[in-house]
């Protein structure tokens, strides 16, 4: 008999409305995966994600995500709506959307492809971290239940004191993994690259209202580095460009366990003065 | 009597069909910024922003835009749709498509905000190079009409002779603006988060058939901002991060002559071994 699914697979379940190829889905947020304030960004980019993978239609795996968060998603039902675009012999583009009694709630484009063995190199360098069993694991931050999905290591730049002068590096470089430990696939790569706090608490040393308004993934792991990876933790960092006009931009990437870059990942971040 | 249009304005050039509110849009491509087939990535991605920012019930400015190169742009006209998924008090967001003869060939998302004076500070470093005017303009390049309208000046990472060995850096930095000069827009300044050749021409040195899938691009100006730069050069500046399996991801960020940053923009190209 099956135990009960992991807690990702669960917030992640998805039902077809339908003709599976409408690909109109139904879900459900996940408590597990509560933020302060609604789900987790990673867990709502990871469901829209998810609608484009159980797409009978879809060619080929992840290579880029644009998730835009554009209301909060209430706790409840939901429903995802996925569609090609258009279908190259290699690419294939998408547009999904999120709503909750008829209202958008998130979009998203995607676009899936099948990738072939080409000439490869990799120009930005790995965190020169200790690995992760050196590194001990943060306590979690019991007002955001989601932390608890996650295994955080943290080298620098885990969540401060919101309090005292303003700092000088809005970096943050951590090991992290699934909790209970889940093999890493595309839906769970996306999760990761939302992983980070906002960066204006590390960087002012203040509580201040944030979220992310749009999120971008670039998918350099295929199946077979991902099986490779299973569910040891991986590294990640990110960083914040610029924090201007009630935004900020933070850019972040996602090494395997092995110092593999898996995906690359950007956002632009509201945050209240 | 009003002289003939910049040939920007002149390609981004929309006609509302039907009523404007509707968000349907006519344009054509423009034989000026055509690039070795169909036309430059800037100019389309310029030309689906344009018809958010002609949309009568538009809220604010640029935040961010997702443009997705669905597939190729034929010469002749084309069709734009801009419509508001949502519309709350602050942000806006928008899907945007366009078509020609029914079939899409660009998608993308676009987020409007109006934006209000907070704390401030830019985390990366602004590249230090001479000014404009002591860098000399680089020749344009016969094959690519498009190079045309614009003055480029190649810091380092200049256009590459397509022979000899692997290049080390994936990166270029140039003054550049618009031939004639125009004053910077966010239209502008979408089409130059695009003006970098593919980074592979500079690791690789050899010609490898390129092309970009999918552009964000991350408004730090505000129309301030770009009415202080004018129609003076900016600094840009891009590099590749991971090249694997058919596609490459490069990070750029478009500077003022004052050194303030006006807009970073990331993409994940295409490239064929």
């Amino acid at each position: 008999m099956p135990g009960a699914p992991h807690p990702f697979d669960a917030a992640l379940r998805l039902t077809a409305i339908g003709d599976a190829g409408d690909g109109r889905f139904a879900g459900h947020t996940s408590l597990a995966y509560a933020n302060m304030i609604g789900p987790f960004g990673g867990i709502t980019a990871a469901a829209l994600l998810n609608a484009v993978l159980l797409h009978p239609a879809r060619l080929g795996d992840p290579l880029a995500l644009t998730l835009n968060y554009a209301g909060p998603v209430a706790d409840g039902a939901f429903e995802i709506a996925a569609r090609t675009a258009r279908t190259n012999r290699s690419t294939q583009h998408w547009t999904v959307a999120l709503t909750q009694g008829g209202e958008t709630a998130a979009t998203a484009t995607a676009i899936t492809a099948t990738r072939r063995t080409t000439w490869s190199a990799t120009d930005i360098a790995c965190p020169d971290v200790p690995p992760a069993d050196d590194v001990p694991p943060a306590a979690g931050m019991k007002r955001v239940a989601w932390t608890g999905n996650y295994d955080l290591r943290f080298v620098d730049g885990a969540f401060p004191e919101l309090s005292g002068d303003e700092h000088r590096s809005s970096a943050s470089r951590l090991w992290v993994r699934d909790l209970p430990p889940r093999p890493l696939d595309f839906a769970a790569l996306t999760a990761l690259c939302d992983i980070f706090f906002p960066r204006i608490y590390l960087r002012r040393r203040r509580f201040t209202p944030a979220g992310t308004v749009s999120m971008t993934v670039y998918f350099h792991a295929d199946r077979a580095l991902l099986a490779a990876q299973g569910s040891e933790p991986v590294l990640a960092a990110a960083r914040a460009q610029h924090f201007g006009s009630g935004y900020f931009d933070q850019s972040a990437e996602v090494w395997s366990r092995d110092r593999v870059l898996l995906a690359t990942s950007h956002q632009i971040v509201y945050y209240k003065d």
